[in-house]
């Protein structure tokens, strides 16, 4: 690894590439090129952050250091085999995915890795990129060492993480973030069903969110009827959610989880105690 | 309504209550007395208030304005019930709870209603009272105002809810609040059985919660396998909690009802086009 920075391209500018690359360029390491299928896209950030751009795998710059690929999950193998139809300089490339194995990158390429960055990425917000984890992976040590390097300029929370680790990781991501917003697009429609504004949940939701601690079971600060055991309550919303077979099954599934959570660390405690 | 702050008395001195009567006080409406069952907890609190305290339902103060109860739901009707034998003087008489009709205040006292801050209360987290939405209902137009007038000093968020709608209410922050804080939970467990820190989920579950906006359905920003009918990647998940029956279930359930409510939208869009 050299002392000047090395030269990225960045293969795809979706959502997560688009804010990679902006990071990228505002921590010094602005990609040479920016590639997506759709050209609009390539060149809305090619522009923003002063790369080049190709809608065309085959013109991909041939003399980059790292390739970071941020296509959907069931382009990374179609592209990475294409692309290395094209490479022949024995360059690092890496996916940024959370759910796709880095061994998908392993045949077509001798030098491979993940550059997995931990959040949801929305066309509107710019998150707060120091803050967000950067999970690493790759097997050769250099390579390694040169994707720390490049994550640590980008964030203050880099994490190497093993492919097992990382399924893992995906899993609970898509408890924490897709189940949960499904389950704040049930308390809206909950809501203006009875002709009551959503903003009426939002301090709840900020407040749910902001009292988690890194170092403490979230399971320790569950409240409500489940938690409780509190029956009465549970039978009664059962039975007005029973118009909507959905939001019944789940209450009743969450419920069930939160009784046998309760049950347990009860034994738990139990057995400890004698 | 006498132009004075009207007199309050606190029943019930738990995280709601010991965080009301603390905002009451702050705002120059501090409680005259503080009740709990609990000497302790009444003391404490009287103290940080600078009013007097009883663990003794028949000692509570007889010629306070406002009684606001704020003991467990399963209590509500009996220290109203005995509350009503120690008070003659047809006062107002309101619960905080999202989760109890009003109606069982009826009985005991002529004049009676809801004074319910819709909120999540910890003993170690000072919230900002000032957003959190207080739903208030009285049957008298006169005890409505004097609820109103009461929640107005208290937060910038006061709201006139019937008790249908605050059953909904109450349902939907079960769904936001305690089901969403189980998801955390597993979460944290999901990682912490592999060997990572709880803390790599935090920056996601905030984002999650803080980019909901108060006029859009969270449905909108819905992303994940389950959104995008992604078979092989849910396959795969399922597959890897098989081991907990209860993730699996959990797991199984929330992606049905992602998957239902993409497929109604686009029925909807669908009948619309044609």
């Amino acid at each position: 690894m050299s002392a000047d920075p090395p030269k990225i391209a960045l293969i795809g500018a979706g959502k997560a590439g688009t804010q990679l690359g902006r990071r990228l360029a505002a921590c010094g390491l602005a990609p040479v090129q920016v590639f997506s299928r759709k050209e609009e896209k390539a060149r809305h950030l090619a522009e923003a952050v002063g790369a080049s751009f190709t809608n065309d795998l085959a013109a991909v710059v041939s003399d980059a250091d790292v390739y970071l690929i941020a296509v959907h999950d069931d382009a990374i193998a179609a592209v990475a085999g294409t692309l290395s139809t094209v490479l022949s300089h024995n360059p690092l490339v890496a996916h940024i995915s959370g759910a796709t194995p880095s061994t998908v990158l392993a045949a077509p390429f001798p030098r491979y890795g993940v550059f997995y960055p931990l959040q949801t990425f929305s066309e509107d917000r710019t998150p707060d990129f120091s803050k967000i984890p950067i999970c690493i992976h790759a097997p050769a040590a250099d390579d390694l060492a040169l994707l720390k390097n490049l994550a640590e300029r980008l964030s203050d929370s880099v994490h190497v993480i093993s492919d097992e680790q990382r399924a893992a990781l995906h899993i609970a991501a898509v408890f924490v973030n897709n189940f949960v917003n499904h389950l704040y697009g049930i308390g809206y429609r909950l809501l203006t069903d009875k002709g009551l504004p959503f903003e009426l949940l939002l301090p709840l939701i900020q407040e749910t969110a902001q009292r988690v601690q890194p170092d403490m079971d979230p399971s320790r600060m569950q409240t409500g009827p489940a938690a409780r055991g509190d029956h009465e309550t549970i039978a009664r919303h059962l039975d007005s959610l029973r118009s909507d077979s959905d939001y019944h099954a789940i209450y009743l599934e969450m419920s069930q989880s939160i009784l046998t959570l309760i049950m347990n660390s009860i034994q738990h405690a139990d057995r400890r105690n004698h």
